[in-house]
């Protein structure tokens, strides 16, 4: 009988490091020739394996897989597609395990988030059901850093890092014309349900008056009156503002202030930008000169400026994984175990995908500030580890040198399945 | 009689490299102690010398100094305040003449763009015209890399390259994705009137289908129906496509897509949110899902990603505006001379600010591709060079660390001036 292969996929939003996840899964199981067959990768995330689109890895060279710890984006191919229950997409999961079956797949690496923990931990559930021995192993990945049970989630200390350094520099920017111009900057960062990003910005200051002045966060409702109180005491006392708005931020009802049918400060309808929304409303109620940027798919790319820290977390639970199936594992997900702070030290352990599965870790309460509009030392002591050390990429002609891999199929051995 | 002293001041909107140009001064004054008395920096530019408000830089150590070259942002503020004609404002310049007295201010640099070289320019012939002996020297600086003459403006080259890295890190983020989410990605970067950076992000690729797809240039009428087939190529051949827009793309009819309504204190039209607008386009033309993002501040503040290139330019034309104010010139601007492409080599000379003042340099015609969406070879000839070498700032905490002067003020001398 041919040795066991191995199958590993991307899911969901891309982040920095996800390409360094990839290669920790990859030259792990590169060690272990006799005990794992072929490596693939679906294309596209689980669509490439429902279509039987599979990549060869094993085509392409050692000094490649390696360049995928400093390329961002996912080197494979990501996609946004949620399996459902077992009973509402039984073909789908039933699909997975065919292909599994025709390629001699015993070991199936997904790397996602909250959703792709649960559809391995069924995958799991059902190729036991069918008889069919298949270890699934989670690898966690989301710039959102929202899962359960881990310290941290690889990709976030990348993002955090981005907004940290961008709300320092754009900071400096302001402050030196704030006298004659810009009063009010304002920058928007991604997290749709938690703040952990928004909150990562708070590291760019330490002392009283330092920037940002004010972070919105989801878990505040957003009170238009004080926000604004906020802005123009930091106008009067530090002479500008930053503001660090989350994607995410809502209203008392509960409402995304971006879907509410705002226009933004140029008349435009809403295109989901609470950037220039939150301008609009400093404009309106105070008159301020203000800038927006909104950094969107730049922050959680930034590979340049990726802590160090986040690319060895990426790489070990990448390689963690791997271990883990040929131990035998079932159903869980290399996490970070946090030892210490200063300086920071972990372990990669197992979690069961049971636990981890369709949870949400919000920011603790006692992250932010009284008065909600900043981070506690709490919040400095969990995030400034996650920051450390700077993960630069190789430059050619004054650009990072990116890997582009082969991404060669595998040949067929189903017939087609329609998604 | 005492020693001369010098007079260094920020103008207009601030830069990753400004400050290096700061520590290119303050250097090589310091290395002259027995040709320059005290080297005074103005508070908050032009203002700060109408309201006698003086910087001693000589309090500051020399490590601070030296770490302003890796510090963004305008160390001793900078403004905006343009001084109109001699006989508008003839009382500003007589005042500016009045503060140089008091403190024997015989050099002047002033580090700005088209307007600050105009002022410079014009206050020359007052400080002459009044029998007050005082050398005008302009340095130059302005990411919209616009002024005539000079190869390039220091503060441009690392623009170039956060664009060009940014560009190239979020194309890798939406292919991974575009199959099944986001198609076509927008990103709108500065230039009011000149595409030069906008044309800087062109370098992200260099093969046929490599990202951008489509640049949107200040110098092109934008023509939404080439454009939305253009978008639809890309997608169909490439599985995405990704627009870097000018903030300064306009009509046919030559008015701005992204108008505010707003004027800044140059009585320039404030813009933003052209990124935006057309995402609209693609949504409503298209149907497509997108993303956009607006790196407003971020890009001019990246001193973190910063071009070495750039930086050795910027701190080149401090040192060497105080070497022509010792030799007696006038009224002249430290430019750069490009003597070779590959690799890059220039030598810095003196031009006449006569030359400078109120001249606008557009991207030559030559710079654009025939269907105005890119970059010809010889843009990349010139861009490339600009753009290399990574300057990294120091790290603490993973954070960058950059300094905060003392900033201390020199008594005043004269009575108090209404600006």
């Amino acid at each position: 009988m041919s040795l066991a292969n191995l199958l590993y996929a991307q899911s969901g939003g891309v982040t920095a490091t996800i390409n360094a996840s990839a290669a920790g899964v990859i030259e792990a199981a590169r060690l272990v020739p006799d005990r794992i067959g072929r490596v693939f990768a679906a294309r596209n995330g689980i669509l490439g394996v429902l279509r039987e689109e599979l990549i060869d890895t094993g085509l392409e060279r050692a000094e490649d897989i390696a360049a995928l710890k400093h390329t961002p984006g996912g080197a494979f191919g990501s996609c946004r597609f949620k399996l459902k229950s077992l009973d509402q997409d039984r073909a789908h999961y039933e699909r997975l395990v065919d292909v599994f079956r025709a390629h001699n797949i015993r070991y199936f690496l997904y790397n996602g988030g909250n959703d792709s923990a649960d559809t391995t931990n069924k995958l799991s559930d059902i190729a036991n059901g069918l008889g069919y021995e298949l270890a699934c192993i989670g690898v966690p990945k989301t710039i959102d850093n929202d899962l359960a049970l881990t310290d941290v989630c690889p990709g976030f200390g990348s993002v955090a890092k981005y907004v940290a350094v961008s709300t320092r520099e754009a900071s400096l920017d302001v402050l030196s014309m704030a006298e004659s111009s810009t009063k009010v900057f304002i920058l928007e960062v991604m997290g749709r349900h938690a703040g952990w990003i928004a909150a990562s910005a708070g590291l760019a200051g330490s002392q009283p008056g330092d920037p940002p002045h004010i972070i919105l966060f989801p878990e505040v409702p957003f009170d238009e009156a004080k926000f604004l109180n906020a802005v123009k005491h930091a106008v009067e006392n530090y002479g500008y503002c930053t503001v660090v708005v989350s994607e995410g931020v809502r209203d008392a009802e509960g409402r995304f202030l971006a879907d509410v049918g705002t226009k933004d400060a140029f008349g435009h309808t809403q295109l989901g930008g609470i950037g220039p929304a939150i301008a609009a409303k400093v404009r309106a109620g105070l008159g301020y000169k203000f800038h927006w940027a909104v950094s969107d798919y730049l922050q959680r790319s930034a590979r340049h400026i990726a802590s160090q820290t986040d690319v060895d977390i990426s790489v070990a639970v990448g390689a963690a994984a791997v271990e883990y199936a040929l131990a035998g594992q079932h159903a869980v997900m290399p996490i970070v175990h946090r030892l210490a702070d200063r300086p920071y030290r972990y372990e990669i352990v197992p979690a069961p995908l049971a636990k981890i599965a369709n949870h949400e870790r919000k920011l603790p309460a006692d992250f932010l500030t009284a008065d909600g509009f900043g981070i506690t030392q709490a919040a400095r002591d969990y995030l400034e580890p996650l920051i450390q050390g700077e993960a630069y990429p190789p430059y050619v002609d004054g650009l990072p040198d990116y890997v582009r891999l082969n991404n060669t199929l595998v040949d067929k051995r189903l017939p087609e399945y329609k998604v």
